[in-house]
């Protein structure tokens, strides 16, 4: 039988495993990325593994987050990043070129090439057809020093694309649309293969929207085929010997399909504070919109931006609506700046921004108490705008655009009729020079560390019975979001774990670093898909500095789960899920860790009495890993 | 006898008071402007007074200081200085479209006008010859309630330029080597007036420069004449129709008169921490530049970033290096976008930051740790930058820029040949659309105030013996910045006195606010120079919030004792400086408020035995204000 795209990328880079379904198996990644806010560190944990220099084909370090720089924690940072980039073999992205997904796919993407990246939103490279999974710093540290990465099996889905996009429906309304059809747990364990009529109507920065969305699915990854369209653009970014064909056989099978009648898509909003809580742009008309911010990973290409450029034409937002434009890379702002369309932005009354995360994170660019904000970015998530109260939507370049000039959603069948999509030149200026390529032997270099960088700790061996109280109890769809918050402030300590867990759940319930603390650690119960959205590695870390021994949940979204494995938590589930209401928080666990096999229940006790009892879906290595004390330790026993 | 321009402006101004230096004088104020950091206390005390609409001839409120936006607080700031003005007739310029000096001169300065600003660099629209002063918000939302300005008759500086800049030397270091000459102390109490043949030989941005940092003089005010120059730049910004020749008269006499040869000066820089620490560029080469920043209300002209643009061109700043430009105006930004010099930067490596004060004030932009930083700026003062330990240079865009490129201060003998100045096009580009201008009638508009909005406190009168405790000691040139420090997070405070009066001092004293709050407040003793700086008036609301009832010091700075006056804080003099080491941090001071009479020294008793004489220079009006409780409670009372 015939392989799908997925299967065939995965053929030649297994390293372990079978690839069935399900199963575990390892693969060479080719490349990898990293960004500041997770960055510092995976470079932290590439230092303690020790090897001289990256063993990837291409390794970046990207400062994209937390660019704003209000004292000297950010700065350091950047200069810790730049200065190990040399030392080690990986290329350096300033603060201000460009937001890494953005870089990634004009400058170094390859279709048929693995890439995995220490950020959820890695899948956008599937946008030229290259297998990219965002995952833990840890893990991406561990691909620069050549282990393989190891994942379960995904499941192929075969989205089926009919037709052509027509009217004001956009390339990110595509992906809305599956979010709402699907949720955010229905990609988990799958990879979203796009197929049919309609790909070929879709430029590369158009897929690159639609597998960076992916991410909200919770999916492993998403993949577009490698064809002409891909040619061409691999052309214009000046790297046409990047190109090579990847398409499915004809005689493919696939886990699961479904089919997307493109003609039948209209503007679509995901509402608050979830991005699968989808609505019609015309079911929101009249609803007041104090703020618009364009850009993001998600949507911030040439094309994007120049659509938004050519409605504003002429035209002035109103006063009492904020628009954000924050380029997604200096070629990009480059591009624009060549077309003149930048003096639009000006005398539309826009608030252009650095090349950077921007407003998606809060950095910056927060709504007004209680604003509605209409972002184009790819997550809703309560608080993360950096206003708690604030009532995100997120929807495309032109919904965005569309109700700044308004002042609020309108029907877009009063839009007048939509301009043509704009088309990528068949050569854009480059940036290349820009990026920091690392010298030919980096011994010598220094490696600047700030005070703000804070030595790694390192964990013990989990105790054969851990016995300890439930720090805290959540609900269903918790997000690392929720665990640990964004926002400068906090970001600003992601070189420090002892620094930034002062900041766990604060959102959530503000006692519980306290609590923990003279607990002297604990376990956390949690409901489905615990650990949800970015893949921030702190989420796990942080936990563990304080002592979390544990986490028992419903449901585990996967790269936290992979996190926790990481740093020697260990992810357990109930067996009954009705188990979840007798585990009340401040109850006292016993589980028996050392009897714990891979995909086999143990009995814990509660209070001392209660019997409850709790699986896992963990392999024997990663078994071995928790109980070790995390990955660092055991990869430091097997070297 | 003839009369110079300051004597000219304020005779056609003049609402009481005898103009003899040192007297007091009531100014009509034509103009005001407020930003945001000190606007939104601005006019809320111009809410507390009372009346239906500004009855300046033009009243400008502009967001340029707190522009990140992280968290509600910022925006809701805005959306309350967006519709208060709109209610009672001010211009609101939105954030983003540039910083206040910059705007007020390329838009609204007028020749023979008078302008208050509540903030220090007012001056800047002495440019134009408009006779232009820092000032409390207070004093600004009296004027915008058609009170007169009260100052005391300065001193006249005649200024006379001979020659012309030759080499690298700029308006920058015309200011800087005045600084060097006179130090931050040298203009208190007098205007800069500025004559001579090398008048005609700069423009107005340049003037624009010099008037700027004339406020780190501590002087009033800076003029410059309006004349053929002042013409075509008014006729260049589309408004010809505001041109009025102004001239000093042949016979015009002067308090004093330092004469400048411009072609003998060279780049010049200011060391950390104080503007007036001169250096030449030549004696500082060999220092690593870790950072240059290119911007803020003193260096952000088109004519500026015009001539770093062509420096930079074909080059790529040193990686090691970060350049920020932020553009002082969306018309300076359209301009270097018309010209394709935004690429530059670009292709250079430069950060390009929203068009507002940005690094200057910390919001954003700061260095590393230790790290050198060469600033367009002009305040060097410890920690402002946001890093406590960075080491700011202030120097000219042109010194700045061979620091990126060099990655170091270098011998200007080794820069090569100067390239001509940029010469302003005749037409600029507008950008008057971009002001929100106020409706005929905005007694209907709803003011927006969001939860960080808190209600102005009202304070009691003064006892008639002020019975306290030293809460405090500090030495000389304490900078309102050493008593609040500034930095996004307080920043962000400033329309809420009880938030924000948690910071004070807090670079100097962490233990002070907890002090005073346990004293129940007390009495502040200071050196020279005493509250010198930026003239936010929080740092006077601040303390008398805490209860502070006196500051006694040796000499205090002019915008800061005004805001001390405005808010019922004594400022007390030593008659005998030496008796400053008799009054220790914790002794107990009583002093006969009630028996103060202006200029007249008093006796207050340290620890009940110690006498020691203290002096004023006040008016009686501003006796009266202080003792009332302060100026709101003044104006009320004579309403």
């Amino acid at each position: 039988m015939g392989k799908n795209i997925t299967q065939k990328i995965i053929a030649s880079h297994l390293v372990s495993g079978k690839m069935k379904a399900g199963s575990e198996i390892g693969l060479r990644i080719d490349q990898t990325l990293t960004q500041d806010a997770t960055g510092t560190m995976a470079w932290l944990q590439f230092e303690a593994i020790g090897v001289p220099r990256v063993k990837t084909e291409l390794s970046v370090s990207y400062v994209d987050h937390n660019t704003l720089q209000q004292g000297f924690r950010n700065p350091d940072d950047h200069q810790f990043l730049r200065t190990v980039a040399a030392k080690y073999g990986a290329v350096f992205s300033p603060p201000g070129t460009g937001i890494c997904h953005q870089l990634h796919l004009e400058n170094f993407a390859k279709p048929g090439k693995t890439l995995i990246g220490s950020d959820s939103h890695t899948p956008t490279a599937g946008g030229v057809g290259s297998l990219s999974m965002g995952a833990g710093g840890l893990s991406v540290a561990l691909a620069m020093a050549g282990e393989p990465y190891y994942i379960t099996m995904p499941k192929v889905v075969k989205v089926q694309l009919e037709g052509e996009l027509t009217g004001w429906a956009t390339a990110k309304d595509i992906i809305l649309h599956l979010l709402g059809l699907l949720t955010v747990k229905g990609g988990v364990g799958k990879v979203f293969e796009y197929a049919g009529p309609g790909v070929a109507t879709l430029s590369v920065p158009e897929r690159a929207t639609i597998t960076n969305m992916g991410a909200e699915l919770g999916a492993t990854g998403s993949l577009f085929p490698s064809d002409a369209v891909t040619k061409k653009f691999l052309a214009a970014m000046g790297r046409p010997e990047d190109y090579v064909q990847l398409k499915a056989d004809p005689s493919a099978a696939y886990d699961e399909e479904i089919v997307i009648d493109l003609a039948k898509l209209e503007p679509l909003a995901a509402k608050p504070h979830m991005p699968d809580r989808m609505a019609t742009i015309k079911s929101l008309a009249g609803l007041k919109v104090n703020q618009s911010a364009i850009g993001s990973c998600t949507n911030s290409s040439y094309a994007d931006l120049k659509a938004v450029a050519l409605m504003l034409k002429g035209k002035r937002v109103k006063p009492e609506t904020d628009l954000f434009i924050s380029p997604g890379s200096k070629q990009v702002l480059k591009m624009l700046a060549d077309e003149n369309l930048l003096q639009i932005y000006l005398d539309a009354g826009a608030r252009i921004l650095e090349c950077t995360c921007g407003p998606c994170l809060g950095y910056g660019g927060s709504p007004m108490s209680a604003g509605v904000s209409a972002r184009t970015f790819n997550r809703n998530f309560e608080g993360r705008s950096g206003t708690q109260d604030a009532q995100v939507y997120l929807v495309s370049p032109q919904t965005a655009a569309m109700a700044a000039l308004n002042g609020a959603f309108t029907d877009p069948a009063t839009w007048g009729e939509a301009p043509a999509k704009p088309v990528m030149p068949k050569k854009v200026p480059s940036i290349r020079h820009l990026f920091v390529f690392p010298p030919e032997d980096g011994s010598g270099v220094e490696v600047l560390r700030g005070p703000n960088i804070a030595p790694l700790s390192r964990f013990g061996r989990t105790p054969d019975v851990v016995e300890a109280g439930v720090a805290l109890k959540v609900g269903d769809d918790i997000t690392t979001d929720h665990i640990l918050p964004g926002g400068t402030h906090i970001m600003s300590l992601r070189s420090n774990i002892p620094a930034i867990s002062e900041y766990l759940f604060t959102n959530v319930d503000k006692e519980f670093v306290g609590r923990i603390k003279q607990m002297d650690g604990g376990v956390i119960v949690g409901g489905e898909n615990y650990g949800q959205g970015s893949s921030r590695e702190h989420a796990a870390l942080g936990p563990r500095h304080l002592g979390v021994k544990a986490v028992i949940v419903k449901s585990l979204a996967r790269i936290h789960r992979a996190n926790l494995v990481n740093f020697g938590i260990l992810p357990l589930l109930f067996v009954d899920k009705a188990d979840y209401d007798k585990v009340a928080q401040g109850a006292q666990v016993a589980i028996p860790a050392g009897k714990i096999k891979p995909g086999k229940a143990v009995e814990a006790v509660v209070d001392g009495k209660l019997k409850v009892k709790l699986t896992n879906d963990l392999t024997a290595k990663e078994l071995d890993i928790i109980l070790s004390g995390g990955l660092l330790n055991a990869v430091g026993a097997s070297r």
